[in-house]
């Protein structure tokens, strides 16, 4: 194989921090225009003017520089070099995405928050983008609030895939955008439809910007006492499948009726975004025969049923730690949002779950471990994967008292060839087997941790959910692990976001000297 | 496909019957000529004698009745018949082994004692065929030595499969034996010789013996104080990676020496017998590179160091309810004790490993989940296994890359075709939601369970290792289980015993309709 392009990768990766540049310029405006601003924000204002227009200032500088080193590059993008961009894409993104919360914390000298240490930042940011939603922070609700919407942005703008944008925008990499899109993509590809990449990743776009749109609007309508940057941030953090929230009780913090629009919401961003754009043309019925989506549906309703049964008439905290009313409904709805936010990976809490009984924590496991649908913002196996596995497990069964039997699967109506049942196995056994050996390595560097804190920790990271159990739970953060397993729950989220592929071959030699 | 043939089913089970009776003889004549006899036992003669007579007499009846049911048997055995007669030696054999206990409990009106009830002598005898080694009783010490004897007997048994004694001995079913003896024989069958199967496992069971000769000589010479029935129980329970003993302490009652001698003879129970063969065919070095061995052999080394790194200086106590001496040697011996014997699946202890570090107890869980190499008595995923998953994730990774490449992987000196690959995952992946899914029903069931207890008692059992963590531990036991689960943790013996697809098939109306 001929040498890796490097330059051309840092030429693209400059793209990458030139959007990440303009999107901070959002909280930076929105600190003068915000209706509700807080007294403390008013009296910060300078050292968040700085802070934004700061990271401004140093990822444009990590623009041009990378520009510079990329300049007459030859605009060849390869698989190695589609690979090693869009992982480095988060890494770096990450980095700048740090920026105006670490300046801040710096330029204010608050060595008592955690934003004073850059890990921390990094930490935050990389679980912004890759829409986990795991924060370092111990307390929210002391953060200005234009910081807490760029934290939330970076849900939205990860959310969508920072390469669907690229492709989406940049006429420079046509001919390597098909390349470049399904090595980012999720799950497997059910859309067979011709239309270009291009194409394909606008409409993308569309239908995200659609859904968050009405989420706020309904948001505003069911309540309009609420607070402009309430409906922002959790719409965000919801239509992403990320988690961040504005309030230490997270969306807990919020009204009944909008907690269920934001579960519903949830659930939406957990569906494949080609069943969207089916239903805009015309196939409705098409849609709703979805395998995929029937099974989501399904694991969703009998999860919810069984955690509904199991946690009746027993007792635990919302988030704002008061008991939880006895009443059926408040019990039903409560089951109804962390089912939904735990299966789709977006990780808000209304009650502290930790409390519930050991057999709905399994549950929540499972579905933290399943996730949504491929080609969703979900994090997880993917319900796909799932489908697909019990299918080719239940035929090899067959296969031990039938051994003629040369049945093939179908998955999303199409054949499927035993190279590609082996990827779709093959990619469940290393999911796992991360989870497996990075819970060991977790559990050998935090000398004190509970199996069951770092198991769900590594399984939040890498299924981007954020929240687990335990010492990771619904009220807890993530502040007290070292830098270094900070940095190792950091590279799994990408890990999870990339579908492990893209991230793994970057610790083989064999990728690097190309041989 | 036909209808399935019952009847010579039910015949060629009267066979297993008939062997289980006649091995019930063995601790029968051992009640009259033990030298270390018990005071205790000395009282108990009638009630003991009348309980294996007994067991006796109602197994010939039984196995009479089975004979007469198929009687006029076509003498026809399928894939679909070998797999019910596998999957109901197990089932069937349970219930005649936990006879003894029963009997004996119930002429001497021991309702304090747990083998009072029959569903307990159940789990122990299917504990015990399956090599399995955990246990209902919460006092050992004041159960007769004969019955203890028996006990190990049936692991010694199981160990063997019961199948490779039906093949060796049984001229009348020499048309089916080959279909037979791969439907229970463990892993992949690396030993491609063209030897008849009657002829294999005639050989099996000579190295089966040997070994059990050799480790018996080793303990008498070693400890010549050693009390019979202590060398006895303890060989049959590693030889065949059971786990039972005649102490409440395990094998942590006896002396270093004789503890290290069990230790190594684990590690060599949990090798491929094929290699034996090899060795004895003169083929040494070729043994020596056979890849799974040294595989396995790397596991255990690696265990043991990370083990006796982190429990050195640390404080626990051994089975006995002692702290152990803080000595580096004492430290190691536990160390690769314990990890030889839950590799193997064994099942001994010699410390109460619940009390060590949370790392050091993943590692045991990994160990459990892995297991020893195929075609070994040892349950689990199988080395073979680990090291074909390794082969073919590391390829499917080189894949995202380099699309190109058409490479198979070698298991064994031999390249695996798609379908066997497909094979090998499915079945480690059939394996982990086996387990996810019964811990979860376990749960369920068990109120006020520990995940970890639930977790770890469905692995234990499904890998045939015995002891797990929490409240099965070290030196815990599964007497407390409610019933139902009592038959839940049974089946799964059985399903891993026979590597799951014989016990699956049972539950899939296609197996029995045939269509």
């Amino acid at each position: 194989m001929n040498p890796i392009n490097f330059k051309y990768v840092l030429k693209l990766l400059a793209y990458l921090v030139y959007i990440l540049a303009s999107s901070m310029s959002l909280p930076l405006i929105w600190l003068f225009i915000d209706p509700g601003k807080q007294q403390v924000e008013v009296a910060d204002l300078k050292s968040l003017t700085l802070a934004f227009s700061g990271s401004i200032m140093i990822s444009a500088f990590i623009g041009s520089l990378l520009r510079f080193l990329g300049r007459h590059a030859e605009p060849f993008l390869g698989k190695r070099e589609s690979l090693l961009l869009v992982s480095l894409t988060w890494f770096i993104g990450a980095a700048i995405s740090a920026l105006p919360f670490w300046l801040w914390a710096h330029y204010n000298q608050l060595n008592t928050i955690e934003f004073y240490s850059y890990i921390n930042c990094y930490f935050e940011g990389m679980s912004g983008l890759t829409t986990t939603g795991s924060t370092v922070l111990s307390d929210i609700e002391i953060i200005p609030s234009s910081l807490l919407l760029w934290r939330s942005l970076t849900h939205w703008l990860g959310g969508l895939g920072i390469v669907v944008i690229f492709v989406a925008i940049l006429p420079e990499i046509s001919g390597s955008k098909k390349q470049l899109f399904h090595t980012e993509s999720s799950g497997i590809d059910a859309d067979g439809s011709s239309v270009s990449v291009g194409e394909k990743a606008r409409k993308l776009i569309l239908i995200y910007l659609s859904l968050s749109l009405l989420q706020m609007l309904l948001m505003f309508i069911i309540d309009s006492d609420i607070k402009a940057i309430d409906v922002i941030v959790h719409t965000f953090s919801t239509i992403s499948s990320g988690g961040f929230s504005n309030y230490n009780a997270s969306a807990g913090a919020l009204t009944y009726p909008i907690q269920m629009i934001i579960a519903c919401f949830m659930l939406l961003a957990g569906v494949n975004f080609s069943i969207y754009h089916k239903i805009l043309m015309g196939q409705v019925k098409e849609s709703w025969h979805n395998p995929e989506l029937r099974l989501y549906l399904f694991i969703t309703l009998v999860a919810f049923l069984f955690i509904l049964q199991n946690i009746f008439g027993s007792h635990y905290d919302t988030t704002k730690g008061v008991a939880t009313s006895s009443s059926a409904l408040v019990h039903a709805m409560h089951a109804f949002f962390q089912t939904a936010s735990l299966q789709t990976g977006t990780g808000f809490a209304t009650v502290n779950f930790d409390q519930w009984s050991t057999f709905s924590k399994s549950l929540i496991v499972m579905l933290m471990l399943i996730g949504g649908c491929g080609g969703s913002t979900c994090g997880g196996i993917k319900v796909i994967r799932i489908l697909g596995m019990f299918k080719l497990v239940f035929l090899e069964i067959q296969k031990s008292f039938r051994p003629s039997i040369v049945k093939t699967i179908k998955i999303g109506g199409k054949s499927t060839n035993d190279r590609q049942n082996i990827a779709i196995l093959s990619f469940i056994i290393l999911f796992l087997v991360l989870i497996g050996l990075s819970s060991l390595l977790i559990i050998f560097l935090e000398q004190n941790i509970s199996g069951v804190s770092a198991l769900t920790a590594t399984l939040a990271s890498i299924s981007n959910v954020g929240p687990g159990l335990d010492e990771v739970g619904a009220i807890a953060n993530y502040s007290w692990f070292s830098p270094l397993s900070k940095m190792i729950l950091s590279i799994l989220m990408v890990v999870g976001r990339l579908e492990i592929f893209a991230v793994v071959v970057l610790f083989l030699p064999k990728f690097w000297i190309g041989k």
